[in-house]
């Protein structure tokens, strides 16, 4: 399965900031569509980084002052993408591997969807013919 | 392939919390020990809860002053376990559909682990036998 099947599904919206918007702002965004992680991009929508939860945890941990603070400060910069034709399986390795939750999609330098850790075992999954049972055990309240 | 298998590789670490300790304590364990969730438990080391970088994010768009404040009031009391012999496809739906990025492991009232989403996509890869590329492209700095 090519990554490009995963956005035709889901979509290729990808929500943005620009680096001098706040951590604060980001946070709203994060909470607001419920997502984990946003691209900051420049005027030209040339991306400039990925900042995701993890990141902001990050900088909270040393820095509890942080919610006035420009993204660009935080956000990840070294940025590996993958490409439309990418095959789903060398996605899942770069992401275990490198420990990476999202992997911006770029084609022909223009950012065209993210894929979500998440996003990728619900592909591997639908391919999948059988029945699955989901688990229903709860911890029990005291 | 069953979860105990991904715990015999992984191990059962679980790192926990009481629940009267801050989100700045919870801040610091995920940080430092570079994980994305970890339980509350009480004196007995029963569950109470499942506190995650989310759960953080969450009540940092609604209260920038969260950092003194017991992980109690935040954490998630709804908490769906998985046992050692729930097939790996049972864990993937429930992950997928309920959007949890991390179950707890539980073995006759006992918790024996925890596993991320991450550790299911490199659990599924582990059993792949093909060679599989890493991808590379990195974006481009300005």
């Amino acid at each position: 399965m090519q990554i490009s099947n995963i956005l035709a599904k889901k979509g290729g919206t990808v929500f943005t900031l620009k680096p001098d918007q706040t951590i604060r702002e980001a946070i709203a965004l994060l909470v607001g569509k419920r997502i984990g992680a946003l691209m900051v991009v420049d005027d030209t929508g040339k991306v400039l980084g990925l900042l995701s939860e993890r990141d902001i945890i990050r900088e909270a941990a040393r820095n509890e002052d942080l919610f006035g603070q420009p993204v660009s400060g935080i956000m990840t910069t070294d940025v590996i993408v993958a490409r439309p034709g990418d095959d789903l399986k060398a996605v899942e390795k770069t992401m275990t591997e490198r420990r990476f939750r999202h992997l911006p999609i770029m084609d022909h330098g223009e950012l065209v969807g993210i894929v979500s850790i998440g996003d990728v075992v619900k592909a591997a999954l639908d391919e999948y013919e059988g029945e699955i049972e989901t688990l229903q055990t709860r911890v029990e309240k005291g």
